[in-house]
């Protein structure tokens, strides 16, 4: 079986979902980062980068949101999670979630981990005003690039789409209307009415 | 024909050594970001993100150094630069070159980008100047889980290693002293041997 190491409404939601959808044999185990559990040798002994997603499996520990998304498609292709057959196709699922990984998360991370990258508070402080700002302009490059929908490509439903809910998700929290993007916003709400995502905010919620 | 658009020395460095590995058929054309050619409306009809790597294909244009990598791997079976058949093994590779586009880019990116992230001058000045911090971080980290080798995955030479060596390659540029990490700095110096990445440095270097 395998087994999601997670933290309620963070990065990790888009694994989450994406295990549900597949109808994946999972178990689901919290990680407290408020407390800083992710810091503590026993998470660091199942990730040494001290970050959540984790997923335990047969053969091993795997990190990073977009390998675990990957993996979750191909190994229950029945789910038709990305098009696995069409390296072109499955290119256009992996660059959209590259930019959501290096780009939109790194954005987003200078609100409550700016730390990473200045120690001094006076930058910290600067890195977190500029965060709605960035946020934004990634939301409306997004915007620009979905397609009519319902889905980030186009008629078929992938990794894409829990990845980006994750994100999406989190612009009420640092004050970026979402209703100013259209796609985006429609993609929001076709999302929390999957039986699969209500399923996950549920069980993460307890 | 597939047509590479490149910045001599920058993380499209990846994509083409990867191209010459497998001995694909392209052209690799140059991007000059020095005099801001990126932010130019001929290049952002080709990459509306004006950022480099971009892969024309006949399909269309696929960016995200990640995904290029891996559209190369799946597209070029006989070179066998990635574990195609092993969804785990495969995500292996997926994880670590997330982690080089999501945590190393990004610290390095902190440099002669941070002008993304803030706009106060003593802000971006304090960001400059934690650079080599984090870079050596992020390489210690590398070290600690890098094999003995001879290349990242072990035995085989995948899609991790130009993708590596080409940020072990801005370590010297940022005072990072590369020796201090003996597996990447061997891992550093077999890549420089390889034909491929001769010829592709001799052809970025005109």
């Amino acid at each position: 079986m395998l087994k999601l190491f997670y933290y309620r409404g963070s990065c990790s939601l888009a694994s989450h979902i994406a295990l549900e959808e597949a109808e994946a044999d999972y178990e689901a185990v919290p990680v407290d980062l408020a407390s800083g559990e992710q810091t503590k040798p026993a998470y660091l002994a199942i990730n040494p980068k001290g970050r959540i997603p984790a997923l335990v499996t047969d053969r091993g520990v795997l990190t990073e949101s977009l390998a675990i998304l990957a993996f979750v498609a191909q190994t229950h292709p029945a789910a038709s999670l990305a098009p696995l057959d069409d390296p072109y196709a499955f290119a256009q699922v992996q660059a959209f979630n590259t930019y959501l990984a290096s780009t939109v998360h790194v954005a987003y991370a200078h609100g409550r981990r700016a730390g990473r990258w200045a120690d001094d508070p006076a930058a910290i402080t600067e890195m977190k005003r500029k965060v709605p700002e960035t946020m934004a302009a990634c939301f409306a490059r997004i915007e620009a690039d979905l397609p009519d929908g319902p889905w980030v490509m186009g008629e078929a439903y992938t990794i894409c789409d829990p990845y980006l809910f994750t994100f999406s998700g989190w612009l009420a929290g640092i004050g970026v209307e979402i209703a100013q993007f259209p796609k985006v916003f429609g993609h929001f709400q076709r999302m929390n009415d999957r039986p699969a995502v209500r399923v996950v905010l549920a069980a993460e919620a307890t």
